[in-house]
């Protein structure tokens, strides 16, 4: 082990918090593998607001972990990096920027305070030199802020559309598939947990524009300020206008559209939009979130994934730190992939599994399928459905497909049987084998 | 500017190398801005074969920049980065080896290199703690490699499924659309220049396979052999497994598969396969590449974009060059993001323009549809369609929604109509407005 320890201060320990806490129990030998041995993670303080309710909820975290002070958090000297998880614009803002001011390097999941305060907290990063990441602060586990700074630094940005709110979104699907009204569809949304009690922000588009306005400001680089922003949410849509939408071959989405104009200005809004019901964006459901990125040289990207939710928010936490990790203890640093095993487990493909479908080119005579058939069954391999197709060019040809859909079974188990199969007076060529996914 | 500028060796001015230079040339202060002044890439020598050549088809590059002897690219104390685009697994192995001994980072798209000999190079690279990057070697202009490594560093990755060779993909499509063949379907692709004069890698499946080899190296970090893994290419689908698919409500995709066991064991296979028609995988079409990523914290995310071709892949060698440049010019580095303008200008909502949807509250009375139609009409605004749906429950009821259907238009217009509008006696509440997007 070529590292040392970077302690981590978890201020906030909520759903994302403990899922940040989770994942790093779980898999941080394999996130040092992954880097190369040269980042070691481990919590050195969690900021609670009340500790006996922290105790009793996190059963294997050390009592001494936890403290009420976020100063004392941020000026533990065991905390190398600030993980600001408490929300709100005002503590959150005094911590983050306090730890700034101390040199540690913060990650945040909150889009509210980057879009509110985003100019002041950027300017104090940049005076201190010391980065804020907020990864988890778009779009849950979609590394979209990533890709946009780094992965397509090399593309002027055209455009970036998305569905950023998943709780709209969920509320949408339902009045769409289900016809119901709002109230209930909203109703439905806070019984699963997918919105909060005061849901006000998701609905009425905030919490998608504080994530727009954090986007545009990567793509193009200035501060936004959001008054300027036009922002509409979802609580005016009725079912006539899904009903209406449809009709016209539409579906309904809460959409973020931000784009660069020829003359430089940046269009930015969020509302609730008709897009054309075969685009990919129209088959986003559910809590998922999806993001369009148009660049002059990438073209069109598309991001999709669960834009919310313990831990996939914890996965982007969790990059993040990893990130930030990785720049403190830069020294002569290697930062392209290398190999960390020496050796593993290929699976056979022998012993891979799926569903087949199989086609034969077999001479037409009565008792084909049942000399297959015979071979599939002593194999042990089920069939679930087998057809010969007429060839309506030549009805009488004497050599003709056929196909034989196939239960799950091994591959090798499928391979030995065909082997059988092949050795058939009936049959003319090797089969065709196609798999059939699940996904 | 607080940088020096980096000197860039691009051994092989093809298409892609071409594009890299565009991109540079169009882009380079861009990316200086975006990286806060840190990264200035120059070009400061080209491999080519025939210097004449490339001297005809390459107007604006200085005639100096080309050399025709690699060693002289990568010794030439002018270039401080190695662009490997000249193809093919010899001369390539010696040129990438070369550059890494010189200490000189590596950005490549060369998958059969990695894929072939990558055990070797990896080696190299670790010994002479040199980085090789290669973004641009699967699914061009996708950011899937940085999204494994980096953004996914914290998950134990379940599995990995993709579309990763989009001249199969347009073939299959070609095929499933058009009802075509496979000798005719390939014979289109190879006349848009999708698919190479020679096209064995691409319909065989192995260039699919190189691909999805490095994808498994990366999430599961051992080197995978060739040789042992299972790969099948799209040369023996016929329409009829096309027509069987359809009816049976799944399409022909060829998908690379790679899945980890719960003993460890890696699944790797490339091949024709079946998907259910209503994932988001069968709706890859043409050229385009996608890869379904399911990992512990994050769940499902999804990757969609242009698999390969000029830009797209360029895009993914200056995102890789900027990463090269940033670990090279590292020093008391600021990694995160920072606003790199002092102001942008933001449009103003009143100046963005779509078509809308509006639907009204209105007093059911004849004449209702004409007073709102004339100022629609003289404000300039377009009329695509009207509907006054009748409630079931309450065919007789007084009031009623009203929806228009509004061509495209600025929507300061449209909102200084509605204010008029609301303003009519039959109108008894706010308008409410749907934009129509048209993506």
């Amino acid at each position: 082990m070529n590292c040392s320890t970077l302690g981590i201060g978890l201020a906030g320990f909520g759903t994302v918090g403990s899922g940040v806490w989770n994942t790093l129990q779980r898999n941080g030998v394999l996130i040092t593998d992954r880097t190369g041995g040269s980042v070691e993670l481990a919590v050195t303080g969690i900021l609670v607001r009340d500790p006996a309710k922290a105790r009793a909820t996190a059963g294997d975290v050390p009592q001494d972990l936890f403290t009420t002070d976020w100063r004392s958090l941020v000026g533990n000297p065991a905390v190398d990096i600030v993980v600001e998880l408490i929300g709100g614009t005002t503590d959150a803002f005094e911590l983050v920027a306090a730890a700034l001011r101390a040199k540690k390097p913060v990650v945040t999941g909150n889009k509210a305070l980057l879009a509110e305060r985003g100019t002041e907290l950027f300017a104090l990063s940049k005076e201190m030199a010391t980065p804020i990441h907020f990864e988890a602060a778009v779009a849950g586990g979609i590394p979209i802020i990533r890709s946009v700074q780094d992965s397509f630094v090399g593309n002027r940005l055209h455009s970036l559309v998305g569905i950023i709110n998943g709780t709209s979104n969920y509320i949408l699907q339902r009045m769409t598939e289900a016809g119901l009204d709002y109230p209930p569809a909203l109703g439905e949304a806070q019984a699963l947990g997918y919105a909060e009690a005061d849901p006000a922000l998701d609905v009425n588009g905030w919490d998608a524009a504080h994530k727009a306005i954090l986007l545009a400001t990567l793509a193009y680089g200035f501060s936004i300020d959001p008054e300027k922003v036009h922002v509409a949410g979802i609580e005016q849509v009725r079912p006539i206008d899904i009903a209406f939408a449809k009709q016209l071959g539409y579906v309904v989405k809460l959409l973020a559209v931000i784009r660069e104009h020829a003359d430089g200005a940046i269009e930015l809004r969020v509302q609730p939009s008709f897009i054309p019901k075969n685009h990919i964006l129209a088959s986003v459901n559910g809590v998922f979130n999806a993001i369009s990125v148009v660049g002059d040289a990438v073209g069109e990207a598309l991001f999709y994934g669960r834009g919310a939710g313990q831990d996939p928010t914890a996965s982007s936490v969790v990059a993040d730190l990893v990130e930030a990790a990785r720049a403190l203890r830069h020294t002569a640093g290697h930062r392209g992939f290398l190999p960390y095993r020496d050796s593993g487990t290929l699976l056979p493909v022998e012993e891979t599994e799926t569903a087949y479908y199989v086609r034969f080119d077999v001479t037409d005579r009565p008792g084909v399928i049942a000399e297959v058939a015979k071979i599939l069954a002593e194999s042990g391999i089920g069939i679930s459905g087998t057809h010969s197709p007429v060839n309506p060019e030549a009805p009488d040809a004497e050599f003709v497909d056929m196909v034989f859909l196939l239960h799950t079974c091994k591959f090798g188990k499928l391979q030995a049987a065909l082997a059988q199969v092949e050795a058939l007076d009936c049959i003319n060529s090797a089969p065709v084998v196609f798999r059939i996914e699940k996904l």
